[in-house]
């Protein structure tokens, strides 16, 4: 069976991919020659004395650009270490690639080793000597899985004296982390701890998270959010097409995306389902629960009339948290039901669920009450018995997609009794979330991300700690994009986490006042509410032409057309 | 905001793909010269005698080849109807489009029809005419769209009746029914009720279904397949590739196919996950449910001991019907809660589902008891309260991959606390299921569709009825594949439908004793379960290299490659 196995395992496909040149943009060619530049300090979005105070050296620097330097830089080798952490986005390998071939074009004695499982590799010092052979296996691939990740924090004295003695022991010049908003703060925490120590290991950061909430406008966007988006765009797009086809069902698909709607924003101007719900949206506009379950069964109701009892809604997995009228319920359950509340104790005394869940009702006042009432049974049950172990309703946990189902099915049987709707409605719910994390990257994922390892490489050539490699113009092809730098501090603020005030790279939400790709969306989504006007962008494709297989995310085309204007 | 809309929402990506021209087989060129050639009357699955009573006039007609004939074919314009039927399938838009061009090869004043919303637009009339830039819109898309699709059947005389007035109306000289085993048998009753009132428009059936269940000796695999199962696999993929990546987490994936296990073969065969059940298997070894269990259980606890805590298993969306305990569970339920028996009503005056529960429980037999006791209770709670109209479990709506999730989750307690497992299990369930239906077609179905609507309209110039379009050799290029018919009749059996005895269609099952697919895949499955040999297909490709983009599935590529040994 040896030679069938062959035949049948191989993948022509991943050795086509492997072959894939990413293109390296005019301004990052011949590393020898470029220089940063940037003089003036930097500020912080906010809490500029706190930051400066616990950032002592790293706080202020300026953001740099790359230019030709008067004359060529002295090349020497260099030993760079990496750690990917969080969640896995595409490109997270070709990050490293794109790495190693600077360390290489820099001096062919240079190294690269990676630690293993995320910061934990680095604090225990486990690690793995990338070599040339190994590192070609993973280019243009998608996953984390060339030297595994992890969720673990340097925040202890232990961890950090751990990352010290690391890096110490190999004499790094530089160490990358790859990860989100959270990973890089810790990157900076790190840094500064080196600095701080004497130690001269640059620590440099890299953009990374589908979910796109680590942007701003320095950074156009993080990576892995192009690859994912454009995945679930083929799926949602395959589901308008199977509504518009089989004409008798209505699919209600979540997206991944907690604390932002960047996923399901790109995705709906990709695809132009009936109806996207944008968390922020409804937080800034103050909707109800009722509001949002109205407003989805009026377009059924529309679209019933016109004999199409089909359709596509999008939710953000975030949403519930974003609706104020559904946080403060949250809020009063958590408050009645804390560990070692007398209601609690009451509540349990019930042997019977309906018993302990009437109970639980009778408690809530006028407004949370008639929330609750809005919920399925089954949701409720879940919220009461499910908590945490600190006692909370875990909301993360509720499936989303199908509390709206029941309550739009609750409404429309409303309506119907009242003879206001005549229709069928029958749904579906749908996740998209870990699908789409570990596709092949985009050609976008993978040049931009090739170019980030560039950059980063450079910092660490010129000793620059603190910052996160910057590749930007992307809505340009991938010849004209700009590179540079931002010091870490400048994205940052203090926020409470955990009772205490931290610092923290702020988390970029929808802007729903004044975004380029919100206002669009905005102004053309009640044209696809009732006639079917579905986008199909098909799936990824990495061997047409550039004009279909190099696009940028829709948002960043959105901003520079609007830009033009 | 119009200049904005337009850039933003065209689609480069359907531009290309509308102007892919399929291949033309060698063997379908020039429609003028080719005739059907056969005469040894075709036999059928079972049942000859009450088949030929049944099918009076298209009973054993011969299966056909195509051949080049003496001398060229008299060309008229043809007038050809289409119904699409049943649930979407990629590929049909291009059977079509096939059937269009051919028709125009034929005789510039041919003519089309599309029977609106499946076989009601038949027998009601409803339908528009097909014009070549109307048809010219759909080439190469995916879903049902076009014309739409339904579920109705053709079957009452009022129904027989219609379509018959409807074909005469029209005066058609063919009429194809594009849909699985229960269409294309229903397709072959309209034909003999055509036949039986003299009316000549010949009937022809396309072989549609995403399942792969309807296949046999001639016809090699249904269109909507290979798509289909390419899109599972990106999706199954791209999940391998996040459990190795974040190491921290199983996927239990169920796929669609209630009947067969055909998509679970091909996706694990593309894809190479942990483990892969498939029902025929599951049924043939007369497995129980706690026999999977345990099973998954093994290989979760081996896996655990190597330091991978991670994992993915294939759940086809029938297994449980498979599972021969289970559905004698199932029976000894519905029987207890049958509408009107005593035991429902005892259990009815039950005010606490527990009790409820428990009462049914104390009903069931030892062995029975031992399965239902392994249910998660939240499951036991579902089949209990949500049974269909006639009182009958809802086998079909159980969560299967959450079910086998809450039963390993019990077992691995177990295994915990006698100190046989000290791992992590933390599971996520999915289903891909509808997003796989109407993909944009692969090459694959794009030139099998094409070239079956080409094969059909020859059957309609040379007045054959009663057959399926037939596409083979399908391992090889394009350019070589070969064509014929098969008499819908030769494809069927009598078998039981709501206590009657019907003509069908037979339902091809997954071949566990001798087929080279199942064959192969059992060679090989254990080489996947505790080594990470995931396959990483990526998603569709359109526009690189043929050994890439035409693929045909693995299912086929592996009968060719175990026919050469």
């Amino acid at each position: 069976m040896a030679a069938q196995e062959a035949a049948i395992g191989d993948s022509e496909f991943y050795e086509a991919r492997r072959a894939f040149q990413p293109t390296v943009p005019e301004c990052l060619q011949n590393l020898k020659t470029l220089q940063f530049e940037g003089s003036e300090p930097s500020a912080c979005v906010g809490n500029s004395a706190e930051l400066n105070a616990i950032f002592e050296n790293l706080f202020g620097q300026p953001n740099l650009e790359i230019t030709r330097a008067p004359k060529e830089v002295e090349m020497r080798p260099l030993k760079v270490g990496v750690v990917l952490s969080g969640g896995p986005a595409a490109g997270g390998h070709n990050v490293i690639c794109g790495l190693y071939d600077a360390l290489m074009e820099i001096h062919t004695e240079s190294s690269l080793i990676g630690f293993q499982r995320g910061p934990r590799g680095l604090f225990e010092n486990n690690y793995m000597v990338l070599t040339g052979d190994y590192v070609d296996q993973y280019r243009n691939t998608g996953g984390f899985d060339m030297i595994g990740t992890g969720r673990d924090k340097i925040e202890n004295e232990e961890q950090l004296q751990g990352s010290l003695n690391t890096v110490l022991e190999h004499d790094l010049d530089g160490l990358f982390i790859i990860g989100g908003d959270d990973s890089n703060t810790n990157a900076c925490v790190v840094g500064e701890y080196f600095a701080q120590n004497n130690c001269r290991t640059c620590l440099i950061g890299i953009p990374k998270t589908i979910d796109g909430d680590l942007q701003n406008n320095e950074i156009e966007i993080s990576f892995g959010f192009n690859t994912a988006t454009r995945i679930y765009s083929e799926m949602v797009s395959n589901i308008c097409r199977d509504s518009c086809s089989a004409v008798k069902a209505w699919h209600f698909i979540k997206l991944m995306g907690r604390d932002a709607s960047h996923v399901t924003l790109e995705t709906a101007l990709q695809t132009q389902p009936n109806i996207a719900l944008i968390s922020e949206d409804v937080k800034n506009s103050r909707k109800m629960l009722s509001d949002i379950v109205d407003e989805i069964a009026d377009c059924i109701c529309r679209r019933s009339a016109l004999n199409k009892n089909y359709g596509v809604v999008l939710v953000p997995e975030g949403l519930l948290q974003f609706i104020p009228s559904f946080s403060s319920l949250i809020e009063e359950l958590n408050h009645f039901l804390a560990l070692g509340s007398e209601h609690l104790e009451q509540a349990e005394a019930f042997d019977v669920m309906e018993d302990k869940i009437a109970y639980i009702r009778s408690l809530l006042d006028h407004t949370h009450g008639a929330t609750f009432d809005l919920l399925p049974v089954e949701i409720q049950r879940e919220m009461i018995n499910e908590r945490d172990p600190h006692g909370n309703v875990q909301v993360s946990r509720i499936p989303t997609e199908l509390l709206l189902i029941r309550c739009v099915e609750k409404e429309l049987k409303i309506r119907k009794a009242s003879g206001k709707y005549n229709g069928k409605f029958s749904a579906h719910g749908h996740f998209f979330g870990y699908d789409g994390r570990c596709g092949y990257p985009t050609n976008f994922d993978c040049q931009y991300c090739y170019n980030l390892g560039r950059v980063g490489c450079l910092l660490a050539l010129h000793g620059k700690s603190g910052y996160m490699a910057r590749v930007y113009n992307l809505a340009e092809s991938p010849e004209n994009w700009s590179a540079g730098a931002v010091a870490l501090t400048s994205m940052m603020n203090m926020e409470k986490r955990h009772g205490k005030m931290k610092p923290v790279i702020k988390k970029a939400l929808v802007n729903v006042e004044d975004s380029s790709e919100f206002l669009y969306f905005q102004s053309v989504r009640d044209n696809w509410s009732d006639e079917d006007n579905y986008r199909y962008p098909g799936p990824i494709q990495f061997f047409g032409p550039a004009s279909i297989c190099n696009q940028p995310p829709k948002i960043i085309a959105c901003r520079k057309l609007f830009n033009e204007q």
